[in-house]
């Protein structure tokens, strides 16, 4: 059995903290396959890395370990947990970063990380993606039980992550900012299967301090290059705000947690 | 079979793209082996992917599938290929990304992407790198046919980029910025075949708002710390302006682009 | 034999040579096993990538190969080197940036790279990282033996870099700033068993332009959100300094090399 590991955390690309955790995975899995799925999560961001997690495990191989790593709370008392889900393993600190996409697949068995057989010997306080986190997903991959980690815990007792319910009236969006991509591409708390405005064409997209006009459409090619699209049917079951070949990002001025309205005028 | 899949793209490191498609890649071939080439093309900037394709395929084995998506188009009626040379696979959008490298080493046979079978099963119109291009690379890596992915194209009806060309009179050279790395070392668009100035030893380099002088070398050490070397044979084939442990781009204020001029003065 | 190869380079991640190196890798040992260890090393920091080599090889498996390209001196008279250690393998310039590591696992036999038959047939002047050391590594890896790669060199040639050593008096002590991470925590060259200071709760840290009490403490969480901590025992082994959930970098206003003190106050 082996098992991919896919990786995400808050760590960057910039230190050598992912290349450690490799290195450690490598020792115990001598044939590991282990996937970068993102390191650029926002610093202690707990909440970016569920729903970016959310979006994004359905595409691996059934059996999957996700290891997240996105954990302000390391060394605290917090819990360290391996959740075993219908089709996946999720390990991590118990702060929610992995509540979403585990309860979407179906938690099937989750136990808390004490069993220091499968750890390295030596536990720092503030580095257990290397110490724990790391070993444990290794384990996992050639097949160690989950149970064999630590007690069960009933998976209500997990903590949880919701994303903010989006305000919808008639003719009218108040949504939040859940995300903004290197193209400056703007990810909203409306699912698009709440979006159902179907004949709508044009809307108003305000934020704090600006006020544009945007296509409703369904890609970047849909509008002249530099202007607004909202793209109503999305990669990732969100709306989504995005310019042609320029960054909605900057013509609208927002940043993560940001409210925009959204209101039709065609 | 299992042909090495080397992905290019405008994504950048720090949002899940890459790692979703590298998950899509594994449900196909779990014993895919994946090579990141470049993520840092800068966004939509299909003539610098061209570019870095062209001086980076040929270091790679034998049959490695390059997957390039910097896609401004996507969604639109532009078309996907897979293109197989004399030595080499290359997928992406048919706006010219592949040609340059693609033409060098010699297209035997060009498709055009339109068999379902080898795609997700739902089709976004914004990410086709995780739903058609990693996928398809999957499908080659594993040694399905390129011809069952989808009809054949005429080559000759292939989008093309071709680099600029430089003015090159006697002792004046008037080259363009084809890219900047990281180190701000400074890539011209003249071959270092063309620059046949075998006696040359000093230049003037001048950009829109900079005029220095440079010492044509063959490696950053023959300068003194801080000055300009103009590099005569190169590790990818064209003119380099560096500098000996700073930033040319820095020293020249020059961006992707801009004219430069350079001149003999020894 | 497959021994893993693991880089470290000042490279960064936008550009395409560590991906160019692994395709020649690749092209040498077409199972290689792969791990970015680091590719944000500063710019020409040689001193920089000793230390995070030193405090990073230890945890990979046994006979991994260090390929380190942090080579300001490309192409001018110094060596490139390869040395077995008691456990594992460093390849790169002799500038320095393996010897701390090298030194610290005990070396065995060293070398200088000679042998054109382990190098691709063209040398470039400025990207041994292509050219010498990804090669050799990849040689290595499938259990060429050490010193088919050139004549023996005697260990105590080898161009040694050491931290610089802190100032520790009687409740006082003058450190240098050896790292910082992207959260912006602080790694001093300070060695934690050098920190026999049990009984200290509060210092006060101070630096150029700013003057800040800090908590002697365990983890983030020790101290309020914001606020400063003394990591007196660290994932690393030399003293830190952090702050929960806030950049202990932009509150203490420093840089790489800049001193800081640290005095008792409780």
């Amino acid at each position: 059995m082996n098992r991919i590991i896919a990786l995400i955390t808050d760590f960057g690309v910039q230190d050598p903290f992912v290349g450690i955790m490799k290195g450690v995975i490598y020792r115990i899995n001598p044939n590991a396959k282990i996937v970068d799925l993102s390191h650029g999560i926002p610093n202690f961001n707990v909440k970016y890395a569920a729903f970016i997690l959310k979006v994004s495990y359905k595409y691996f191989p059934k059996e999957t370990i996700f290891c997240c790593v996105v954990d302000p709370g390391v060394g605290t008392t917090r819990r360290g947990i391996a959740i075993k889900t219908r089709n996946f393993f999720f390990v991590g600190p118990d702060n929610g970063c992995l509540s979403m996409a585990a309860l979407e697949d179906g938690i099937i068995t989750c136990v808390e990380l004490k069993n220091r057989e499968f750890m390295l010997p030596e536990i720092s306080t503030t580095f257990h993606g290397r110490d724990i986190f790391a070993p444990v997903s290794a384990y996992l991959s050639i097949g160690v039980p989950i149970t064999n980690l630590g007690p069960v815990v009933d998976p209500q007792e997990l903590v949880r992550i919701e994303l903010p319910k989006p305000t919808i009236e008639n003719g009218f969006y108040e949504a939040e900012v859940l995300a903004i991509d290197s193209f400056g591409n703007i990810f909203l708390n409306v699912p698009c299967d709440l979006f159902s405005e179907l004949i709508w064409t044009k809307v108003i997209i305000e934020t704090q301090d600006k006020k544009l006009e945007a296509t409703v459409g369904r890609t970047f090619g849909d509008v002249p290059l530099g202007r607004l699209v909202l793209l109503k049917e999305t990669s990732h079951g969100y709306l989504e705000i995005a310019a042609n070949q320029a960054s909605a990002k900057d013509l609208l001025n927002v940043k993560l947690g940001d409210k925009i309205t959204i209101r039709r005028t065609q």
